[in-house]
């Protein structure tokens, strides 16, 4: 039987845009059991000294291009850039960890990614907040009251530090028992080695 | 008929071990013809404030650990982690850019990284230069001193001008017209871009 894969989503994270939008099909194809585990990534990569994009205009033009060519392969019709860096990044991953609470955070994440890649619209504020909530069914005011909460915000800096245990350092990650990987590109193989202990 | 694809290979990259490996059995399947471009990709990287592991331990324990996962599922035994980072990285390219002038830059790239990530012996600098040289038939004493040249100098300072140009900031990387690819993992994507001018 197949292993367990957390997925490590951090809403922010550019190149978790074609994770979320082609994982649940995916995942169904390999019949493996996957876990949305929001965390803030940010939080992370400062402390790690890990700065991708920021002043690095070459590189991260580079990485709109790459997600643009890999998002037509997927047949996603992505608008590039997307707003980034995100203003709001925390936020938009507490009401991500509320969703996962009560059962529907991969469809908020995905809704918000809709709405950051698609429409331009930045996650983590409005109006995007309002119109992902309201897509999928949920009531903004009881959630973003929720997602604003202490416990809410403890939980999130919880869930970082788990990850960051665990040695994720950068969003998407898959960790499969004490196994990371890290990017969209090694979602295959963290799903090889969920099935197999070993890349396919 | 397919597009060349340009090879920036920069001994002193870890990744491209993965593919300097695996590249010419892989190249030979796709059909396509790629030119070994040898170019010295610290510099870009320094001036490009680009530090990807030096300074980031959690980062860097990983890519070893997932190019020892990927080295398995190419068949590769790997003595990880390798010599890292390269003290004459620029002098092992320039050996590199006398190869491919002269027609053995891809064997004697194969074979410096044989003997770094198999031997443990650093590239640029003896043993390993003398042995890579012989292993491929060629005779240290004349292509070090050529290496040494300052025409040869200059020939990998123009060539690593030419990358930076092209937006090349990182190695290994692939070019196909006005397409950058980086990354081992980004290898096929160029080779679906040569034949279709998509990924496939």
């Amino acid at each position: 039987m197949a292993q367990a894969v957390d997925f490590w989503v951090s809403i922010g994270s550019t190149y978790s845009c074609l994770t979320v939008m082609r994982l649940p099909a995916v995942v169904r194809a390999a019949g493996v059991a996957v876990t949305w585990r929001p965390f803030d990534v940010r939080r992370i990569m400062l402390a790690q000294n890990n700065i991708p994009f920021r002043d690095k205009p070459v590189k991260a033009a580079y990485m709109w291009r790459d997600i643009e060519r890999r998002a037509q392969r997927y047949g996603l019709n992505l608008r590039l850039p997307a707003p980034y860096p995100l203003a709001e990044l925390t936020f938009a991953n507490q009401v991500a960890l509320v969703g996962c609470a009560e059962g529907w955070g991969a469809a908020y994440i995905r809704e918000a990614y809709r709405l950051w890649f698609i429409e331009g619209l930045e996650p983590g504020q409005e109006p995007a907040l309002g119109q992902a909530l309201e897509a999928i069914g949920q009531d903004p005011a009881r959630v973003l009251a929720r997602a604003r909460s202490a416990e809410v915000a403890a939980r999130l800096e919880a869930e970082t530090d788990r990850a960051m245990a665990l040695g994720v350092f950068g969003a998407p990650s898959f960790v499969v028992g004490s196994e990371v990987f890290w990017g969209d590109d090694r979602l295959e193989d963290a799903l090889d080695w969920a099935r197999d202990g070993r890349l396919d």
